[in-house]
């Protein structure tokens, strides 16, 4: 039997390999503001985007994607309906999909219907601390992560100073990472992007959730070390994405 | 009394480190083109942004906003009754706001709505010389900025090679600022978000337009030192932004 | 007589220094991910570009332009609607305008749309091998790109390893350009932009067409000579475009 936590890293980096060999197609619907980073964030994973927000196309285009993303950040009636289409599609596709429930700490509709898909067991959730607690309507303690996750049917990946990824049974702690992560819109909504590609290569939700998240946390490290500001460090984090290697990931990647 | 225009650099830095030390949210309701890089921009001067477009939940973004910035460069339904929605929340909760009446000298139904929008008191009105005449059927001298400026009851922040502030009896010049931010798209729509983070922390809002525009064109003048082309130039003016200290302002800013 | 592929160079060379002498206006109707990119990419160029989607307004906007896009990257029921005004208002000024047929192998209702603006008799459409046996139901073979090239009354630039542009007489192929292309977003959209751009200031489409993407493949081979991956490959390209002079175009420019 596997000792997951202490086996995290090397799943990292297979998960990596995976993405460069298979390059799985996943699709994002996601906010305006996100698109593009969210997009090159893919693509220098291996991965290949697509991004319609169309309801009249998103059945096909997610039938014939490997993953979905499903971000709450930009809420009009156009993406509320393609958002229901693009998780019906993708449920009898047999296909994992993600739910990053962007702000809705601060719009109760949002939040009400990030409840509504919530209950649709996505394969992860991917939010921060503020943004669980309405979700939740519990503060992110342990407890709290080990009872949604199973409410939801899913893994709940946290991510703040520490990432916790949580699969009602798991618990993995992640210190990858860098505080310039939050100074670049989007971000977060990439994340949850690469953690939709990682479930289109790993069939384990909980493992893939911590993987992509490793990985994206350590890309920021290095991004970090190069970049003289935000501006910079949004680029550098792209390039070292695309550059990251499996003995590295190996050697620094911080699990808890 | 205070000497208005001697005290600008002063009140740029103040400005500058109030942003950093309150992190005002600035809610942008702007055109899918400037979303990425205004938010971006707003991030590195210490605001937090929030973008959202959709009539159903803009109320309550702007609501918990510090300000609001009114952007008609994309001009659809969706964004235009969001605009009333978003103009009313933020009057009702007293909350400063700021109008870019982009390319209204290209489309009449979009200069017939800009002036409706002027004519609901909007903190700052920042636009370029052709949008002014479009807006307000006049070159944009001395003269006609004053009595617009009163007529709007509002600070007009003319930008340009030299940029003019004007609120109708006080008048302050701006040189900083390099001709490379009139390469890159959005530009000028980031700035007027600036402005409205500016209004955020600064009650007056004359000296707190005139405040983002300097702090702006001195990071453009930063930047542009350090770019090999447009580009990198987008780059570089967001680190610039968010490594600006307060005797570099004092020192450059230039003010007649 | 001129003879053309021999020529292509010199073109190419010709359209750059003409785009930053007559700054032509270009107005995209493109999808959300690709319009700043594209913006910014038109900038680097010369062009003005105008981004606007709203079908009010997109009318007065192509009346005033000097070319026009139209890529099909987002699918909504308001850019469809918007598609069909703008290519009438672009045919009725006397003004070209390019069809990118974005990801129409992924949906079925986006080909329809596609083979409908086809038949428009666009100046040019630029697509890849997936999209044009989408488009055109063969194998993009030397005969089928004259075959429809004819058929739509258009220049077709297949854009792959090696771009091919055919007017149905003539047949030009571009060796220039870099992998790296390939794995930053909207990279295709913008390229597209630029052959927009490009007919505004060459009245010979297949010329236009080829100068555009000679230029733009060698701005990539710069920008891949600097870049450390996808992220700031983004950035470079903008800058070399930006930067790129007659005499190295004459010198590096790859025809057959």
């Amino acid at each position: 039997m596997r000792s997951p936590l202490s086996h995290l890293p090397e799943i990292a980096a297979d998960v990596l390999e995976r993405l460069r060999e298979r390059r799985p197609r996943v699709h994002c619907l996601t906010n305006a503001v996100a698109q593009a980073y969210t997009a090159n964030m893919l693509l220098a994973a291996g991965a290949i985007p697509s991004m319609t927000i169309a309801r009249d196309e998103i059945g096909a285009f997610v039938a014939r994607a490997d993953a979905l993303l499903i971000n709450l950040g930009t809420f009009d009636a156009e993406r509320r309906a393609a958002a229901l289409k693009a998780i019906a599609a993708a449920q009898k596709a047999g296909r994992p999909w993600v739910l990053d429930p962007v702000f809705i700490d601060r719009s109760k509709p949002r939040a009400a219907f990030a409840k509504r898909l919530a209950a649709k067991a996505p394969g992860a959730v991917r939010l921060n601390a503020a943004e669980f607690e309405a979700l939740a309507g519990a503060k992110p303690d342990h407890g709290a992560l080990a009872r949604h996750a199973k409410k939801w049917k899913s893994v709940v990946g946290l991510t703040g100073a520490q990432d916790l990824i949580h699969d009602g049974a798991r618990l993995a702690g992640i210190a990858n990472g860098d505080p310039l992560m939050a100074r670049v819109t989007a971000m977060g909504c990439a994340g949850s992007a690469l953690v939709a590609a990682a479930l289109a290569v790993e069939p384990d939700a909980w493992s893939a959730t911590a993987a992509a998240l490793i990985v994206f946390g350590f890309a920021g490290e290095i991004a970090a070390a190069r970049a003289r500001g935000p501006g910079s460090f949004a680029i550098e984090i792209i390039d070292a994405l695309a550059g990251l290697d499996r003995d590295t990931v190996l050697a620094r990647a911080k699990v808890t």
